[in-house]
């Protein structure tokens, strides 16, 4: 069965690339509507490659320097290091070109969608939805295509099966890298941009975001492209392939364990290949399911996507069951690490590893929600806190987030034990994997939130009819569940994997114990756990410096550019009025400047911006385990790589939650909020100090939070890079 | 010499007992000023009082609670429990005492310093540190007294040495939880007053926070009392004893070491007493400096801090050093847990691991300083970025103190790799024992600062004139630099006699290694790291939850007292009138006010919902380490420890920093502060911005932050106690 397998698996990576691109020539023949709308998507599609050239362009020069440094780093004492450096690149190129089809197909499918929703919702939803399939088909057909196809080209070489996997964890490596970069460049551009729009264009000048005398309105929009889109690709790409390369270096253990011999001409190569093959047949559960996401008028786009995910995520379940029985021998012996002693194993152990993960996945998933989904007891919490001011909103919601970490840690805590005791490290690394195997559609749901609200920005911005917008917010407020599920399975996957990476690490590194009684591995573990933190700090500090750019430059044009200066005085003048009844030498004024703002502006300084500050997060990410595992040697990488993955994942929690429930609270006044028997709405003292609580929030959820979980994964595959190195 | 020094241990802390009865008596003694001020005065004195009945009386509950438990626990199997419990006991006792001592004197020599405010800075600045120093001495005199004392009785039972010691851990176990209890219920009381006070009483209802018509100023005076002098006090005296009995710990393993068996008649028992020893000489160092502490009209009081706490701390590092060279062998030879193999130590080593510790303290509190001193870089970045708005002060505050995180971070593990080069595991935990040899002096000079701050407020109240304020203001100014040393080396300490109660806790479970890479070790790892998140998030809550019960007695007390009714409307009609502008009988009605706020019914409203808040958090923290440790096992707890340990430090670095931080950069606003070339004075937008973050910070700083230092240690040594069972 094996030498097929090899063979195959590439084939279902292809087969979603075809799929991919039969999905996105659909839907380029859609409609794109007025000029106007052409005019406003070509320019949010064209910042959103400048972007992406820029950003390329930067990582080139990293992704050339580091593969440089793994090729000569073995020269001298293995030839297999220049091959470790051609997966590095594969990796990385596979992961930028992830983010590109993403970010291509998402600038030609929100436009589209905008053009749909001004006749119905159904096709709106088929546009939107069929863009974030190709992007979620996109990651995951290029992920098993650049994974498979290295793996068969070394497993040629004539290696025995561990090199071949080590030498292959530079694909790992690469989708890190790159992923951490994107999240961050992204997170930061996004948050640059929204904040010169709000500031600057809404509180300052009294323009609203999505406004086209809004100098920074088109950045903005780019902005939910490279942010939410582009970087979430790269985000999931490196997740869903570090699950997989985790989960074989730990596979590669079982060649030659009692019961695995006979199971394939290569003996016990199945549970290296096992998470492949998971992994490929997701490929085709998740193009099956997108088939059944269809919503008629006035229908619910919620239930359509629910559909589409748990049908696909069910037949995966039932998928996995026969694989993992047909793959994996009824019962091994492996060495327990925990008493040191000869365990028993069944493949049904191996099956219920992988039911602990999607469940441990679910229940984080529905505690996200509990703790940020709008209308939930401690996001009303954080609404009623406003009350007494922007303080009171602020505390909240770090008391919401903070809190949040316990239960997802305590299920994290049982799935780790549990997953072990059923079926070993390999079973924690295939948890993840099975977390994961459904990532094409999941991310599908994921991709399709950013492009309807593009579409619902592109609606005002073009000044369409009023129920396009309705349309779009309908399609946008939806899928929040699912997206809430998908960041639970995010964070556990990471954490899973993480402890995977660990264990790989440890097994090419030749340690056996990591004993954090000793001084230098506690010293390594304190580090560990102070890199998030300097992290988040950066990038926190790094967004504050990128908006002020931005600031400057819009405030710049309101000065500068005499149209703009015209029509705010208009504005200033008419204060209140409304526009129908201005003079009509007012209208004319107002109206001439449309256009005039320079855009292009904008979007070149959150480009140079969050190039700019991108920098020195991802170079630490990267950097710190080379230096503490050559400075301070293996044990204490070791403890890094520990304090890492706790805080790494306690802070993501923590500022993802604390950000979501800020942003819900604050959304929670727009419908109006009944608290301690009184009404309160948008505008309101209680709303301003809740708008506060949301900018606050912003970095914490779309910069720093997710880029945490890229971290720990990243530090735990250079760390695995270098092992051997270090062993 | 071990024979007789046992006795004299004792006998040190008799005299700091008997300098702390002196000077108490001699503060008695000082005129208290006018009638007016002795009211105020005795009401701040008994809400004080009030507070620490109701909680001792909480506290007795759970002390004899867990007295109980542990004497049955041990029943079966060790005769030696019911004496556990008599430590637990008398721990508890000694720390309630100091908190007690402290405390009373406070509130004497607050309305004594502003009496001689009206005369002289050198007579206020005597008062106010002899006040101080009382309350050092008698932490430092209780703690040597109880552990000395305890130490002769057991050491007189036969038992050996190692179960002498295990039967003193007790006391640590006594003095941290009734620490943890105290810091939480001090810290809620004072927050939940301040936000009383400051937000219904000063943004409500227009009036000043220290006025006499505002009814909640007495409970926040009484909450600078509760917090900040009698919490601060059960703090350092955990932190204290905590240190001691780590090292006393690690002591206990020279037993019959090479090298050792010769030094006195109990063979290697003066690696135990040396601890002891040290911190007795501490106390006649810290005598010797308060001395020196002395300003003139026009001096400096930071000078004179300055002099006295160096010039006790320059001696006390030559006591050190003879000590040392005098007591401990010059070489033996020890199992060095890195390698496994024998290394030799030497009396120099152990002298260079104090050095380490000291320099490493001093280091962490200039990098404190430095990230929220006023004006430095960091500061100031906070209050430029109060500009635009509450947010970007809250995102800047945070960044700062996620930042400062780094440095600690780098310096501890350098400290703990350095002094266990020097010194092994012992080395680590002489370096907290000299950290804290100080303590007396140090704490003077902390308690020194709320004293001061009290003795400006009973001014403010008592409306004395304008230059009493100035006077007290000056002498609250200064210390800043000293109380950040003393964070340093509260932080320090904390992370080196955690380890060493680490270490210790694996001795006594027979444990030799903790193995991260064990998935139930991981598992703990992740829950330690989580329980400060949750403490944290628990703790605001609380500080929230109290807060609303004092804004809404403050809001009756306006609506239902007919005087304050009218005094407010009187304000209102006058509003920014000067007083004397007023109607006679404007003014008429505006003093028949005075007097008329309940103040008693908010000192008893925060009592209370203090008290009901301190107790889930207490109980977490104790409950965890025995839950986890009976039914995840004896290494699922090490990796509990190690987690909390990693993630209470980061956790506490970064909220006190970031608190202090935001209070700095709302200061500057007082002054006026220059940003792009405009200044911003008091009542600027930007420094109603930097408001918010000082109010975010409060609890930061006051509340969750400095418990995490106690709550590490406190779980370490409820591990340590129930180590020999899960043996």
């Amino acid at each position: 069965m094996g030498q097929n397998l090899i063979y195959l698996i590439p084939v279902c990576g292809i087969m979603a690339l075809v799929f991919t691109y039969w999905k996105s020539a659909w839907v380029a023949k859609q409609e794109i509507g007025t000029p106007k709308m052409k005019i406003i998507a070509e320019a949010i599609a064209d910042g959103a490659m400048a972007f992406l050239r820029a950003e390329y362009k930067v990582l080139a020069i990293f992704v050339f320097g580091v593969a440089v440094l793994l090729g000569f780093s073995g020269a001298s004492q293995d030839s297999s290091h220049p091959l470790v450096a051609l997966s590095f690149i594969v990796g990385a190129v596979c992961s930028a070109l992830a983010g590109f089809i993403g970010m291509k197909v998402a600038t030609k499918a929100n436009v589209r969608t905008t053009n749909a929703a001004r006749d119905s919702l159904g096709k709106a939803l088929e546009i939107a939805f069929a863009g974030g399939s190709v992007m979620g088909l996109g990651v995951v057909g290029l992920g098993v295509l650049g994974l498979g196809t290295l793996f068969l080209i070394y497993n040629n070489m004539g290696w025995d099966i561990v090199k071949v996997i080590n030498v292959l964890t530079g694909f790992s490596f690469g989708a890190s890298s790159i992923a951490l970069f994107a999240r961050v460049g992204g997170g930061i551009y996004t948050k640059a941009a929204d904040v010169g729009a709000d500031l600057v264009g809404k509180v300052e000048a009294g323009i609203p975001e999505d406004h086209p005398l809004n100098p920074a309105t088109i950045a903005d929009n780019v902005g939910d492209n490279v942010g939410d889109v582009a970087g979430m690709g790269a985000d999931l790409f490196e997740s869903y392939v570090g699950s997989i390369v985790g989960a074989m270096v730990l596979g590669a253990a079982f060649i030659g364990v009692i019961g695995f011999e006979n199971t394939n001409e290569y003996g016990g190569l199945n549970a290296v290949l096992l998470p492949l093959v998971l992994s490929g047949v997701g490929i085709f559960t998740s193009i099956f399911g997108t088939f059944f996401v269809k919503v008629k008028e006035g229908g619910d786009p919620q239930k359509a996507l629910n559909v589409g995910e748990f049908l696909s995520a069910g037949i995966m379940l039932v998928a996995t069951y026969l694989i993992v029985k047909g793959m994996l021998p009824d019962t091994w012996s492996a060495n327990d690490i925990a008493t040191s002693e000869l365990k028993e194993f069944t493949d049904t152990g191996v099956f219920i590893a992988v039911i602990i993960g999607l469940f441990s996945g679910l229940a984080i998933g529905y505690v996200t929600e509990f703790y940020t989904g709008t209308g939930t007891g401690p996001v009303k919490k954080v609404a009623a806190q406003s009350i007494t001011g922007a303080a009171t909103n602020i505390i909240a919601g770090l008391g919401v987030g903070m809190m949040s970490t316990a239960i997802p840690t305590l299920i994290l805590s049982a799935a780790i034990i549990g997953a072990y005791e059923f079926a070993g490290l390999y079973g924690i690394a295939i948890a993840a994997v099975g977390m994961l195997s459904n990532t094409g559609i999941q991310l599908a749901v994921d991709a399709y939130g950013p492009i309807s609200d593009n579409a619902g920005g592109i609606a005002e911005m073009a000044e369409l009819p009023k129920e396009v917008r309705q349309r779009t917010d309908k399609l946008d407020a939806v899928g929040n569940t699912t997206a809430a599920i998908g960041k639970g399975f995010a964070i556990g996957s990471a954490a899973l994997t993480a402890l995977a990476l660990f264990a790989a690490y440890m097994q090419t590194a030749e340690l056996s114990v990591i004993d954090v009684s000793k001084p230098i591995v506690m010293a390594g573990l304190l580090i560990g756990g102070m890199l998030p933190f300097l992290f988040s700090a950066l990038s926190m500090n790094a967004v504050g410096r990128a908006a002020m750019d931005m600031i400057k430059e819009v405030r710049r044009q309101f000065k500068d550019i005499p149209e703009l200066k015209a029509a705010l005085a208009i504005m200033r003048k008419n204060d209140g009025k409304d526009k129908k009844d201005w003079s009509s030498e007012d209208i004319d004024t107002f109206e001439a400047a449309s256009g005039k703002a320079e855009y292009s502006k904008c979007v070149e300084i959150s480009t140079k911006a969050s190039i700019r500050e991108m920098v020195l997060p991802g170079l630490l990410a990267v950097a710190s385990p080379i230096a503490i595992g050559f400075l301070g040697g293996k044990e204490m990488l070791g403890g890094l790589l520990a304090g890492v993955t706790v805080t790494g994942v306690l802070m993501a929690i923590f500022q993802s939650n604390a950000g979501g429930a800020w942003d819900n609270a604050k959304k929670m006044f727009e419908e109006g909020v009944e608290i301690d028997g009184v009404k309160h709405y948008k505008g309101s003292d209680a709303h301003k100090a809740a708008v506060v609580g949301d900018t606050v929030g912003d970095p914490f959820k779309d910069t720093s939070g997710p880029s945490l979980n890229i971290l720990l994964k990243l530090m735990s595959v250079v760390a695995l890079v270098i092992a051997s190195m270090l062993a």
